[in-house]
């Protein structure tokens, strides 16, 4: 029988990883002192900004151990946290991973978590740097604290979207809740792990190095990921800044994919575009006159695909579609919300 | 009946979280976006170094809610982490607070948690600039994330303890031991909460402030908190500094109040000094002519006591006690494990 964490200890599960990350991380520089001490040191870089973000994932809840192996886990839970940066125009630095282990937990999944973590960080040329090890008794949860930098300056908010901006979205969105559709709605053995939809939902892409470009170009006035779902971010920044969005529905990037699973799901597939979903896409506001140049900036470095999908509007916290017809119609975003019994209204909650 | 988290959605109580933080805690310079974006933004001073700790806590692991109230719970969890930041000589600065909080927990305990929090905070002139929420369904988790400075180069580390140094520990540990086993060996009725041992478990101190005089100093080789409990503490700074060391049991600190409650707890106080407590002193090893020097540092700024209590040699990673009749007595420091089913021997695994 394999090795689980009990076999080993708090101490020689810490020692297991600090083994890995040797072996297979990479050393940034402005590590003064990684794992092993009470704090981890860093030396920032002078003209640079720091952001910092952390998020977790809980088993049951943000991953589901019978379709993810924990490679997949940690490649996601790491990508969900590189997506916050991104959105911000920075890029990853120093990670610190706080874990809740049950003590039956096999030492080569953790390992196998740890890969998937490197995996997401070693492309930036990031680091593991810090973290903690504690036990649970029920749900494993992973708890990611990332850092990185921007050049003083540069980062993008929220909250300085303007009236008359085109709103921007890159790839499609909603794919992996078609995928998650597919997995919960298929018997075990009818699943087909290899589905585009379901790969979506499983290695969920974020878009950290088109953040990263178009924060350098200066040409986007706001940019979020779409962590809550497409309507939910938009919402988000239309609050934050004090203003309304204008949506083309037929402009919303809908994917062949997304269209061909609509039957098999019997889901729209416009509902799964723009509701919460695991893809971390970004949403992003310019003047009209940048469009392109945005586009073109995104296009240097990378093959995702940027959808203009409406325009700011100075009706604050007022949301329309315009349908194919022409008609204007108004709605109300709803974004995921952890605890409301009916999934929550963010229209009157986020208003800070 | 009192609000819960379900009743305002994850969306409401961040905006509530929000609320208090604004109107309770305090700006901290170098702060350029806070809570409400997908990354918190930075300035970083010039010619100082950052520190970044991370440290959990989870319900029935590590605070008991029927002898604690979530204000105790909330500076507890914070006081950990400022602990870490303190032994490496550091002041905290920023702190992102990610919670794994179940549906039915009530609003207002969640406030007096961040109440707690911000206790601890306020007085270092520290903020919450993040973090994030997620609902659990079983056991309640706090993971937060420190970030603290240090003038360049003056980060006091445990690796760093010479041949020849002497050993000095602050204030009594174990007292937090002490405490907890009148909890937990009382009936519910018998317990006084307001008990010396049983106060020092609920809120224990930090020595942050101690520990940044004293590498501030620069009298200080290596230093280190007793998280982990004195002798395990001790270990690690042996192991990673590839020396060993020599310790007068006669000159242990055992306040009056751990000796008093030695009938009572049925437990050699001895043991409850040096096992696995919760109170976070400070081990700090330094040449023999400056201990008198950093006692002075201490005494500057408080109140708290320091004992000289053993020798640093050179034989790695060997320990002995000098028993009152000066006879030597080799032995094996044994840390706080959370996985291991013998209590872990830390020995043989932290030797990285």
């Amino acid at each position: 029988m394999r090795e689980t964490l009990s076999d080993i200890g708090e101490f020689g599960l810490i020692h297991r990883i600090d083994n890995l990350i040797k072996l297979e991380g990479l050393y940034v520089e402005g590590t003064v002192l990684g794992i092993g001490d009470d704090s981890a040191v860093i030396q920032p870089k002078e003209g640079f900004e720091l952001l910092i973000t952390c998020d977790s994932v809980v088993e049951g809840r943000h991953f589901l151990t019978e379709f993810m192996n924990f490679y997949d886990v940690g490649r996601r839970a790491m990508t969900v946290n590189i997506s916050d940066i991104g959105a911000m125009g920075g890029s990853p630095l120093y990670a610190l991973v706080s874990l809740g282990l049950k003590s039956d937990m096999k030492v080569r999944d953790v390992e196998d978590m740890y890969r998937g973590f490197l995996a997401e960080l070693n492309p930036f040329h990031a680091a593991v740097i810090g973290g903690n090890v504690t036990q649970v008794e029920s749900s494993t949860f992973i708890d990611i604290t990332l850092v990185g930098e921007i050049k003083a300056g540069y980062a993008l908010r929220r909250s300085t979207a303007c009236k008359g901006d085109a709103i921007l979205v890159t790839g499609f969105p909603g794919e992996a809740a078609g995928g998650l559709e597919l997995l919960l709605h298929n018997t075990r053995e009818n699943i087909p792990l290899d589905h585009h939809l379901i790969q979506a939902y499983i290695s969920p892409n974020h878009r950290a190095l088109e953040g990263h470009a178009v924060a350098s170009s200066g040409y986007a006035t706001a940019m979020i990921d779409t962590s809550d779902g497409l309507l939910a971010d938009l919402a988000h920044i239309c609050l934050d800044s004090g203003v309304g969005a204008e949506l083309n529905r037929k402009d919303l990037p809908i994917s062949d994919a997304l269209k061909d699973s609509g039957t098999q799901n019997k889901k729209d597939p416009y509902e799964l575009c723009t509701r919460d979903s695991d893809d971390y896409e970004l949403v992003i506001t310019c003047a009209p006159e940048n469009v392109e140049k945005i586009k073109d900036t995104i296009k240097k470095i990378s093959d995702v695909s940027v959808s203009t999908i409406g325009t700011v509007t100075n009706e604050a916290g007022i949301f329309h579609w315009i349908l194919p017809d022409g008609s204007r119609q108004r709605f109300t975003p709803k974004g995921w919300d952890h605890f409301s019994k009916q999934g929550g209204n963010i229209d009157e909650s986020t208003s800070r």
